[in-house]
């Protein structure tokens, strides 16, 4: 951090005084997911968009040279002429953090060597987030999983000071593990979820999804997807337990067994993923639709708490109209970093179904990334 | 029925014999079900179209200038010149089978006075599905329940000798209880459904939704549609009591308790209805996945076996491609008049979950009442 | 102008100063149009929307309950308790402008009613767009053809010394009168224009184009837009002459007579036209395709220099990439105020071909009349 | 030739008799183009599919193993299980005709390969399209073109006796020069024409298009594709003149110099191309709109004359409807195989404009080359 007026005392930033200044990278800039990162780094109040990491065959053009640029805004003009840089740590010493957008074929090698590096990744990509020593973090939801950096540093050989690696979770998932924590924390566990979700196409990447496949068409099955979500639901929304030896491992909800059942789909729409979900509570009897509209509306993160500066001003938005949300109108509110919830009603199967949107190239993929960052830096995790 | 050869005998019709050949009237004619009615009969080999009905500023036009065409195939051409008449019984009278495909707005008042008629009416209307002596049939699902149909003459004033409503079911209902029935017929009863619908816009006929609503879109909400899912099913799916004084009634599935969920949603595809389904069976243990797939492809309809022309060769077809069904590949398989199913897998909440594919324009709707209406002739229903 | 720091000096606003505060209505405004007035002028520096005008079934609502928001953008905050009123002068007397953005069929009536009450009306609305003493102006481009209003409000019976109606082009024109002009102003006359439109649906307002119509679909005609587009153009790009005895009148570019030929497509694009053209100039060798694309980049319109704030930086962007402009990906930059022209090449059958982008809701139509009323403002046109 | 009851005489077949049977290959059976050849082939009266060539990583596999199929109805059973081959002559020796549907990539080596080894090629490539021996035949258009196959064998080193190339046009190409014939057909020679296209995304093969590319978007550039058009049109238009020394040669409608200027953009429409056309007639004054369509309509190519089984009934339909064709109302029409025309009117700049749709799969590609391939065998080019 190179600010003469930074203001990080104690474990954390503190909040009226100016802010600091670090140094971050983006991995994988040139693809879908990196530019959205670029995009919102681009205007961040405490990182500062300082090297580009791409394929071979990109290193050493100009970035506006390099990429293929898909977003609706333009490139950053601070970012259109600066150099993009293979994906080798030694390019990314200066940088306190780097942001992962790369494919998996690719992230795993690559954040390895990071890490390796004593480099501290928070990464998009599949490939760390089954790992027992990996938290994977939903920012509003399980933050306090980063208590496992620590144990992810000295089990390293050699054992790490700084680097570590922190995954956030896959898109869909990330939408349905907001409101789930949401309801949660106010009604206790929930015993059933089953999901069907209708996702867009840019969760497939570029170039991703045919249009052959998809205009005019359904998809109904995403590769992988639907074993994600039923496996991250359950380490998200964890604990993170401790054994009498003090080693500590993710408890996949373990004192409330919770069942997920998901139902993957593409559908054509460019950006939002679209969620119906069903859900049973432990408790009975259950809360009733208007309780669980005013827990949702009411659900405050710690993140935001905190002070994040990327976190939106209502974590979950709860729509009253009837046909309500949909990707389209909602994807784009508080520039996609909240969650949008609606229809709450009654299941005559299980309790309550509801719908959720959310937008995957932000909260859903880029923008969780930057608040968990946010979030290491608050909590002194990243040093600065 | 005007054919010196006419093979009925008994109650139905001989196959190897000549066609029967019967006029049918069709009202709604100008409209999207009824668009698909005239694909569909121009070419039917018992059913002669005979007279059109549609609205008194259609009327006295021919179909061709009163028509706004919108099918792919262009209006057959022993129709374009045919004049369209209001939709008044004296109109229809030599009718022996009349087909409604008018909106719910106008289709009560109408099929009211052409039973009253004494006419026998198919209906794809939704205004008499819920009335307690209509037989609300799925082709291959419910036939039997055609026994109410003289109870239900029998109860008006006057009482009728040969009209009445037959109506068949709501596309999105449809395209499940087949799978459904199949299931319940090879496994016993079902316990518990829960359905996400992706429907498609030609089931909110013309002009129907506004591009604005669905391009890039999906709407998480079709008014009255789930509650239509939940009803039917039990009415359709459960049997016909009888008390001791003789009196019919349809029991809504009521000897083995049945609770459907449904969450309907309207995406960006022109025809054919994808439904994510997950269901639940009294039997324990449930039937694997294995089983499943070869119970619904196994599934061979009473329908068939008698010997409607409109029934397709393969009621349930069933994919093991992971990726399908999809509405563009597989809607148009058999003209539409099958059910397509795929992804059978285990449910990790329920017992058993996959996907169910059905064209909402043909088995969801006109190929239904054609059906229908096949069956009541081939049962002597239809006085002929 | 309701503001003690006033900066209106002579007949302008001197810059620098304080920003004048004038009260605007928008009629029309629960509709597409309408409600692109709204998200526009509720952060405008200098209109302060003060009165909503809608159809009467609206009136006495507050507007988050007559509107059906479309827009990806929330209501404003400013807006959503606004009450409604019907489009009648009385309730909008206290407005210094009032932009229409009512559909046709209600237009001439309200507008003629506003003007007759003395009020300043700029509207979207085709209706007076022919009238020989409206003028009709695309703000980059003809902003002198406000000298006609003295001439339309001495004709009225009675005279009127404030009100008047100033039109914006239909934005297909609008799209492409921009660079005409450019290249007129460049280059000299033009005598042929050949034009082909692929429109967006919401042009048509909504809900306007049913999705069975336009998905997986072109409808090759827009009814009057090629009319319009024939028309419009020659009455932009003209001038206006002066007869002995003082009469004003359009000249349809009459002194080099100009021919344009229009072919308009229907698209499934949410928003943005895209047209493609071929121009033949009178001077003859014509300029290269260099020459043209450096004429375009620099065209500075006189709006701009005299400081309408709603007016983009850069009028027209000129792409160099093979594949662009894409209604996608170039509609929304500068909030759809200029206009994007790319693939400037030879044409071997007139002079030189391109395509041109234009966001049909933002410089298209309401930003039109915006910068129109915000024209007229500096030029001391609208009584402040 | 396979059939003791051959009905060819002369040079040709003689209708009435029993049906040829000949054995066909399709090169590239696995793509988009060589899925449309199936299709179309599995029910042809004279061609017997009897082997399918694709990629090195496709032999040796089923074909229902080796394809992606992407077509709305099911691969024909009789293709489904046959073997895939590597794509060499020795594999195609009973073959007397082969279709290639492959790649530019690979077709100009393959091609070259077959012909050397003295087989009949009709090939959809654009490999071969420019070579001066070689006809470019869009098959109502201009099958003498034909007589240049001696000429193109003889040049050969060695010579041969029966191989030969026969390209079809590019997609777009063919969509206009048949109603472009037709009109010099009837009117005298065209001086210009000028084309805007929108063309479907299956014109890009599978995958081609990224779903992010093209859904609510257009991209107003396809690279060659104006190229091919301004060239082919020339090419299929023109004559073949012959020097003293007997050498022939096309003469690119060199003695009625012709410029054609295209426009070309792709839409997100599934199948179907869309085209706006203005053309200027040498002749002076003009024929009138009505003129032109009764040509258009009257237009009968000589292939249907002679018989070849692939032709529609009418070559060009004549639409009245303001609005029509469209690509999802009109492409199916006829299977595919003619061509759709509509909204014939003045054009202010050039003389006539009108609207084509094509169906790019069917006689812009699979199907031309089929009609073409009977042509061939009804004037005894092909050797059965």
């Amino acid at each position: 951090m190179s600010t003469a007026t930074a203001a990080i005392e104690g474990d954390g930033i503190e909040s009226g005084r100016s802010q600091p200044q670090i140094n971050v990278g983006v991995l994988g800039a040139t693809g879908t997911v990196g530019q959205r990162f670029i995009t919102l780094l681009s205007n961040h109040p405490w990182f500062v968009l300082h090297r580009l990491g791409a394929s071979p065959r990109s290193a050493g053009k100009k970035y506006r040279e390099a990429v293929n640029w898909k977003q609706a805004n333009a490139i950053p003009s601070s970012v259109r002429e600066m150099m993009v840089y293979e994906c080798k740590p030694e390019h990314f010493s200066e940088c306190a953090i780097v942001f992962s957008g790369l494919d998996a074929d690719a992230a795993g090698d690559i954040e390895t060597a990071f890490r390796a590096a004593d480099l501290c990744v928070f990464s998009n990509a599949k490939n760390y987030r089954r790992d027992p020593n990996v938290p994977l973090i939903v920012p509003f939801v399980n933050p306090s999983h980063l208590s496992i950096i620590p144990q992810q540093q000295s089990l390293l050989s050699p054992p790490l000071s700084k680097g570590f690696i922190v995954t956030n979770a896959n898109c869909s998932t990330t939408g349905i593990v907001i409101p789930l924590a949401a309801l949660e924390r106010a009604f206790g566990p929930l015993e059933l979820v089953l999901v069907t979700t209708m996702q867009a196409i840019s969760g497939a990447g570029y170039p991703g999804i045919s249009s052959l496949d998809i205009l005019d068409n359904v998809v109904p099955h995403i590769s992988g997807e639907e074993e994600k979500i039923e496996w991250e639901t359950l380490k998200i929304l964890g604990g993170v337990s401790e054994s009498d030896t003090g080693v500590k491992s993710f408890d996949m909800h373990a004192r409330h067994p919770l069942r997920v059942s998901a139902s993957c789909n593409r559908v054509p729409v460019i950006d939002g993923h679209t969620e119906c979900l069903s859900v049973r509570f432990a408790r009975r009897p259950p809360p009733s639709p208007q309780q669980v509209r005013e827990a949702l509306a009411a659900f405050t993160p710690d993140a935001k708490a905190l002070g994040c500066p990327s976190a939106p001003r209502h974590t979950i938005t709860v729509h009253e109209e009837p046909d309500r949300p949909q990707p389209r109108l909602d994807r784009s509110y508080q520039d996609g970093a909240g969650v949008n919830v609606g229809r709450v009603r009654q299941c005559p199967v299980l309790d309550i179904k509801f719908v959720v949107l959310s937008n995957n190239v932000s909260i859903g993929a880029a923008t969780s990334s930057i608040i968990n960052a946010e979030l290491a830096v608050l909590k002194g995790v990243v040093p600065t």
